[in-house]
């Protein structure tokens, strides 16, 4: 049988690199096209000398109608605003697509253009694009023709919540997330506030309020919820460059009135028993992100603090991972019907 | 005029050497001795080479009787339950005292022994320690024969809670406190989870139910308050030497009717207006470790989620600086009747 | 046809651990035992928690006739001075066997043992070992019982200088090797020096005469030479976790008499035209531990300083790939009859 | 007594922002000007934040004349070729100069023009100008109008070779400087080579032939050898902020006929033995960069390696202590008749 041809738009970024880092592992895929309109003609592996030998395909500014008819997935890893005009020509040139900006993972286009301050141009696909995340999506993913790949804080944050939101076990009136990402969030930049020298030794919060993860994440937790929630979020930036940890505070609804650490861990336990990535991890086990860098897993665990009444849910994946780019390759597997491990056995080691 | 006599008994940890560090700056200060069970007869300097023709004092085993009597000051940084038996032979001794441990920071003893499961030798002396944040107890420090230094977490959650508290404006009960701490924090040690290979490239929270620091906090937040506090406190471990950011939440009481962004950053500014090492930033500037390490300043500012109804406050400090030994340099300069700023004019610049 | 069953002696190392990443990414092998002292009894992933779901075996403390019994190929990480003790029993008993200690890298007995202040309990064995630089030893390598895989520092360091010693290029008396390495060569223990608040901003020389690589070194670059090498090998310690750059003076020989940039460019590039895991670069692009970290890719090149007539070389490697466990893979293909890169197609991403 | 008034033209690169770090604890000091043309009318503290509160000095554009004019003395951190055209100015408006640029630190201008590519606008000034390394023109400093500050590398490395070089005791054809720096060397600038992401878990060679330094340790290590020098200068930059270690190579000459570590050591220690900032370490202590951070400490030490006849000299500073601006500082104490300690007793501690 004939391997899947895949295209990258946009495929310098780190969200790029990491997404041929995925499919260059899958079985049953071929690279189509890498594009870039600041290296084309380059090889991918000048820009990222580490694929020297392993990727060495040149870097094309091929038209995406080219680019859409020739492959059978796009993945676009372009800039929210440039992805919602960009996708609509690939799809209508027959590829199938998972974009990764935040042009597509609204269902309410009031909240999208609220929180992104832009019209939407093609309001209309915002119904038919499947939410990326398999875990929640799987069925959806089958038949999809676009996929809006989640972002790294969503998440991050809906697999630590989904569980008990679901269950109606806390109170959405109480949900506070706190979340750290490394450097590589702020994607491949010459900018000085991510220069070595400004970061090594830091660590601050930034976004603290209104940051646009927050509306994205409020929405598919009330969908989980069946109700709608609102949530504080508060992201961190710290010194290093890959993965991303979120503390999430929450109170127990009335409902859950035997709250504990055992009960916590025994849900998480029983949700995601039959979910390779995510790692519901055993007792007084926290996550942490070395455990999951360079993987596509997600780890979660909790406790309860009985004397302030409080839920402390934990999660931790790298954000260019399950949070990016190899969960795309995730949401591809489920697309086209391999088995969803397939090609992301991959761990970093020490 | 003669210099006082200081001296650290441990001065080879984290904080016995920003200790000397500190007081090394102090124009009105001698050391008298410095003391080491484990490298005694060796010089401070073989320890830390960064102090090679800086400070070569040669570090002793001088019992601690003759140590007291011979120092005005004597600074100790000894473990929890071996400072609560070494500090009343000091105090015997005539000399006046700064400990770093926790055995000294409550007035409640119960508290005390339930956070850290020991008995207390000698609960009398509880009653006469000031707990040695000078912003708080300035007063109380010029004649005090003990002060027990604040633990680096507590420092920087009730500098940041402080004027909240006093006024009344949050709910006591809906306090979170999510903070970040630099490896430093757990001392200079031989212990593979603090390894640069372990460390490197991870985050990950940790004691994240029941940690001492919270009843420490506890405490103390209810002297401001004035009234039972309960908070909800979790330390995280991040990749840099030095530094801890606090991030606190906590919902506006029904008093704090106009709460917004201005009035938070307003607040600080008013309360912190005459504090030299307490920085109430300007609005939407938000603390980050890089603008504190290796100083005995303290950042504060914060932010109103409107959408959330949620208070946000954030804290940054040196853990080993204005959370420990530099802190004590300020209480010294309190104790004795120095300009508190004295021998602190220190900075890391980049 | 079935797997080849492949055990690990030392599984809880840095080099146990990537032994474990690299030959579970092998589509031929299958693991038989991961054997410890230490954490027997314990999965795999318990003390390594990113193979949490990757790799969940359980440590043993098999016996080794067992281990070798039923395994194909045994797979040592042991400290030097046991190897030598272990790797007999482990040959009696049918096994072949990857050693990755100094006690199996020399041909001469006497620099061994002055090397590592030992006397070696079976010499002859000596003879028989095949040292694993495929690159060097290919043929020796399919039929060899016994492979000793080479250090990190050496491997670095002759691939660097095969081309040219080979070729009688550089003046054997002239060689001076400086070399960095990452942390993680300094193995997994508790030990301050290598802690992270004593190793982040820091670097240093260490064993700066003497060091036991020197010889392994000399020995296989006079088998190179075809004459006796003595040379100067100077090694330091940097703040990263894996990597490991090279940088090697060295003065052309007589019969170079056309020595500049494109020629030594050329000359690697002719070297190691058919060597997938060595990487010729292009003239002016310099090796960096970025491009080859989490690889088996080794990257050369050379400039030369007309100016001090001085030949400079670089290469860079993964200390825990390219030079030690991902080499061992890359031999066990030799020895094996798979092709060389089977398994070996990873790479870290940013 | 009037203080001295000191302005720094270019204050906000990371060599303005160790000046100012270094003259702020200068008793005898007062700023006239911090100018800067990017960052006129704010506050230096907004640019460093590490200084709120500490020098909350505002950036002016002032022109140079009237810099100059009301200035004791103005040290200048400008590019090379802007510095050429600047001090000029400043000098006939009677300030006394310290200069950090390539401009004048040459007494040869051909070298300066062959090195820098650039036509010198008044080669005069560099017979006038000093070398400001305090240990080695100290007399020259008392009277100097004009003071060409020392590169990062050249100090280290003319420190570690001038007891050899002044004695006759090394080959001076046979010397090789590898040299590693810390980030910072780079300066603060936006440039995605020094971004976190492109150097955490990095290190590589650049400029490997033909760096500028090149000449300049080659004019200098002439003058001290009292012949001319040529040798080998490779420098690599690693993955920390601050910090510069040397470790340089060369031959024992025929005159050095019992050269061994002992009596390497007491070279260093008999040179530099009434020279406070230069730390000649005792037998088997070596140079490492932790110990120096912060300061304008440099250490030094060697080994001789008998085996291949090689001398190895290694010596540790901060490159924008007494690389730059601590130097600096320690020169314009030579300048103006203070110790040359003053201000200068500053440690970074842990």
């Amino acid at each position: 049988m004939s391997k899947v041809k895949v295209s990258i738009i946009g495929a310098t970024g780190y969200v790029g690199a990491e997404l041929v880092r995925g499919f260059l592992g899958h079985p049953e895929v071929e690279f189509q096209y890498l594009t870039s309109r600041s290296f084309e003609g380059q090889l991918f592996s000048d820009i990222y000398p580490v694929f020297r030998g392993v990727c060495d395909i040149r870097l094309t500014d091929t038209p995406y109608e080219t680019v859409a008819k020739e492959s059978d997935l796009v993945v676009t890893a372009l800039p929210h605003g440039v992805s919602s005009k960009t996708v609509p020509v690939l799809l209508e040139n027959g590829a199938r697509v998972i974009d990764h900006s935040g042009d597509f993972r609204y269902k309410d286009v009031n909240t999208y253009e609220n929180s992104y301050k832009l019209v939407h141009p093609d309001p209309e696909l915002l119904k038919e694009a499947v939410y990326g995340i398999p875990e929640f999506y799987r069925e959806d993913l089958k038949n999809a023709r676009l996929v809006a790949n989640p972002g790294c804080y969503p998440t991050c944050s809906l697999i630590a919540l989904a569980p008990f939101l679901k269950a109606g076990l806390i109170d959405t009136g109480s949900i506070i997330i706190d979340a750290v990402s490394g450097v590589s969030g702020a994607g491949r930049k010459e900018s000085l506030p991510y220069s070595f020298c400004e970061m090594q030794e830091n660590f601050k919060p930034y976004g603290v309020v209104g940051h646009r993860h927050t509306t994205e994440i409020e929405e598919q937790a009330s969908f989980l919820a069946g109700e709608k929630v609102r949530l504080s979020f508060t992201p961190h930036l710290a010194p290093f460059k890959r993965g991303m940890l979120n503390t999430i505070y929450a109170r127990p609804s009335a409902k859950f009135t035997d709250v504990s650490d055992e009960k916590i861990n025994a849900i998480y336990k029983e949700y995601y028993k039959d979910e390779y990535f995510v790692r519901a991890l055993d007792m007084k086990v926290l996550p942490e992100i070395k455990a999951v860098n360079g993987s596509n897993f997600i780890e979660v665990n909790g406790v309860f603090d009985k004397e302030t009444n409080l839920i402390k849910l934990f999660s931790a994946q790298d954000n260019l991972g399950k949070g990016a780019a190899l969960q795309a390759v995730q949401a591809f597997n489920a697309m086209f019907g391999f088995d969803e491990k397939t090609g992301l056995n991959i761990v970093r080691g020490v």
